[in-house]
């Protein structure tokens, strides 16, 4: 089926035993290419944080910065300080910041012009929205800033000041600054306290506000005391109005998240795919054990999002708590292979089964998803996350698989492969832009369910090589196939 | 390949002729809920407009719920002044907006719940964004509705007030609401707008613009002056943020758009789709007509975007006037199809065309995309468009379809079938949310590219049903196939 014609190139895809067969996969990468243009802005945008130290301004940079790369962005933070940590290795002392060091001032200007050329470099090449994580604390300063990224360069300039008028998060931000922040890892804590301090007053010293009368002609977002409030001025394009969605969803508290797959399902055992079976006797058995978990752990405030299967509410239905069920949390439709074994879709769609395993984050069944859809449509899910703390969510492997990459920073071509059993809590613990995870296994059996990607993706190989990575399971007749039975996962 | 286990139901298509075919069509319809479902909020949302009259309410009101319509969400405009028509059929005068007019006071408190009546009625069933259309003026009443809609109902809300502070807006505005306002039809402009000014005074009687302080429990934001500047208070969720997105980039003034679809290129002659061909002679022709066409109109500030397609930038080259190559406006990704002909896909791929002919409007090609893809993709198109004026656009047949589809309200399933011919310029002016559309045909030979569905879309049918609606073109043997050559459409 090799094709002469048309404007694509056709690739060769070689196996493992070096035999060729002309694939259709010739489209995948400009496939992906077509959806991340698809969201691109037309103009590069640059979003350059305002703020007094303590703000939240790094935390919010990389948060938006993983946020924007989730939605199809090509988005990256440039920190002053990382620049400026460059210049003096070992921090000493507030001084640097003092505003009469002249030394001290040139080695910032000297961070701050670095990072706006390396943001240059990366907006000219193929970048789409570059954060500037600085102070950018007096008029005279933006005004430079978006004389160079906008007059000169052409691209646009948000500004996002970050203020902070409620105390107690003010004395929140700087306990986590002391201990986060790079500068302050060698110094006890108390020294730490005293020098940021004085860091803070000369930066107070020369802090101007962003002046709506004076700055009249600049974009930007003011968020008052984590994203409660907002003063926002000429929004200019869908890039920008992104950024204001998430800011606008923004809270930089610590947040608590438990994940979990449902317990195993009939289908599980049977090595079906999609549907909406009932929990197996086993799976019934971890609904047990995990409502004990929650039951005995009480949990301070705990509710529960599922998705709309039988199985998850059913994983949920003995845990003390108020459930939900969000359509955004079912599992990737399977289309015309919904209820399928691999067995089967390797029978009646050999093409589709070898394509999935060839891109399996791009490859869409037909009228189904594909993992960069499944990307697309838990955004209003992870925009709700950052307002939610001690929820538990259960879900579906590959929804599981796109939510926890997203926490855990993961890139999105590792998603499809990424472990998540059965039967297993994952707690995650979020503070700043930080995720700690902790894996809780209950220890009910189960199958596996995991297929690893095998090593001959042709269309034209032998269904025992498509075969080769399917995981134990009944067949149709109730016939254990594959391995043996003690292969069976015990948690 | 009927399937007797699973989860979904098998649907039988009938042909024509009442042959059945068994189809793996069954689930489309699930998939588009699967889309709608991805993105519904997790609680329905009231949006409440608060504002004097002539503020631009309604005409917000109109273009949100369009757009949130198009972004894959159930949104309506319930508006309190259509519910007082209901009652009183023939406006008299300004008289029943006097605060101390008590029929007329109840006669407008009656509307008023009878349109938070039916959104709710709404809501409840399957809505997700309510957009109730009335002034809202005073703090009981922004009272009344919140303890409605949010403490009864458990539905979120969020008040969007306009203010208008520019003395020119507001003329503008009130021009335009005296043409417009099905109140003042029977009525001379003169008395219209003297009728206007009491009716406004009665208001401003009692007016009070939302209090930061008093009702900052509320979500709210104040958009000043037709969007340029905003105060926002508790964005609570994804679905407000969409609704911020958009007020964000909403300007109300008129605007003017040219779109057309490349000239001729050699694949339209040889009847095959995707690729990135050069125009055909008749296409060169089109380019150099349509330059002659723009050059003598001299369109104040005209500006041009394209796809990145040699078709479309050879189609402008003559033009004078900037140019951008906006990849967002690339052709409907035909993936493992680019470059094929129908006569090709139906020999290669009898399923997926017959699948494609089933449902045009969510299929996907194989690593490609579909209609519902290119809604998605374009979404930045359109929030780049409310603030533009005087551009032209050369595109492609699908992507057309789904931009003018949207100002023309097309409902989806009618896009993929909309006619978009070659060589003629479809002129939009936009004045409020009404739009109103030109066609221009310039005298230039070229092939049809319309392809009726046709009757069988049963992937069982005979070859010679799949193609016999493909338009006449040149085979790869340059030979004229099809209906007689004089067939070739004359514009």
């Amino acid at each position: 089926m090799c094709r002469s014609h048309g404007e694509k190139s056709v690739k060769k895809v070689f196996t493992e035993d070096g035999a060729g067969a002309c694939e259709a996969k010739s489209s995948t990468s400009e496939v992906r290419d077509t959806h991340r243009k698809g969201l691109r802005q037309f103009t590069p945008l640059v979003v350059v944080l305002v703020g007094l130290p303590a703000r939240g301004k790094t935390i919010l940079a990389h948060k938006l910065s993983r946020y924007l790369t989730w939605t199809d962005h090509k988005a990256k933070v440039f920190s002053v300080s990382a620049y400026r940590r460059k210049h003096q290795e070992l921090y000493n002392s507030h001084d640097i910041f003092r505003v009469s060091n002249k030394e001290g001032y040139n080695m910032r200007q000297l961070s701050a012009r670095e990072a706006q050329e390396d943001a240059t470099k990366w907006l000219k090449n193929d970048g789409e929205v570059a954060i500037i994580d600085g102070t950018t604390a007096t008029m005279e300063k933006r005004k430079q800033i978006h004389d160079f990224f906008a007059r000169k360069m052409g691209f646009k300039v948000l500004f996002v000041e970050l203020i902070i008028q409620d105390e107690d998060i003010l004395e929140h931000n700087i306990k986590e600054m002391i201990q986060f922040n790079k500068d302050y890892k060698n110094m006890s804590e108390d020294k730490a306290m005293d020098d940021f301090q004085h860091k803070m007053e000369h930066f107070i010293e020369v802090y101007e506000t962003i002046n709506p009368k004076m700055e009249a002609r600049y974009s930007y977002i003011k968020v008052y005391d984590g994203g409660e409030n907002m003063n926002v001025r000429f929004i200019d394009g869908p890039l920008q109005s992104e950024v204001l969605s998430y800011i606008s969803n923004f809270r930089p508290t610590p947040k608590t998240f438990y994940f979990s797959r449902h317990g195993e399902s009939e289908f599980n055992v049977l090595g079906r795919i999609g549907g909406d079976a009932d929990l197996s006797p086993r799976g019934r058995m971890y609904a047990a054990a995990l409502a004990r978990h929650f039951n005995e752990a009480e949990v301070h405030d705990l509710h529960i999002w599922t998705s709309e299967k039988r199985r998850t509410k059913q994983t949920v239905a003995g845990i003390n708590a108020t459930s939900e069920a969000i359509p955004a949390l079912n599992e990737l439709d399977a289309g015309v292979c919904e209820g399928y074994s691999y067995e089967e879709m390797q029978d009646k769609f050999p093409q589709e089964f070898a394509w999935r395993d060839q891109d399996k984050l791009r490859y869409r069944y037909p009228w189904g998803e594909s993992y960069v859809d499944i990307m697309h449509r838990i955004r209003p899910v992870l925009l709700e996350l950052e307002r939610e703390d001690n929820l538990l969510v259960v879900s579906h492997q590959a929804v599981l698989r796109c939510l926890l990459g997203y926490f855990m920073n993961k890139k999105p071509d590792e998603l499809p492969y990424m472990n998540v059993p059965l039967h297993t809590i994952i707690k995650l613990t979020t503070s700043g832009y930080k995720t700690h995870m902790e894996v809780i296994k209950l220890n009910i059996a189960c199958v596996d369910t995991y297929r690893q990607q095998p090593k001959d993706c042709s269309a034209l190989r032998s269904t025992q090589e498509a075969l080769h990575t399917v995981p134990a399971h009944y067949d149709s007749l109730n016939i254990w196939n594959g391995q043996l039975p003690n292969l069976i996962q015990q948690n």
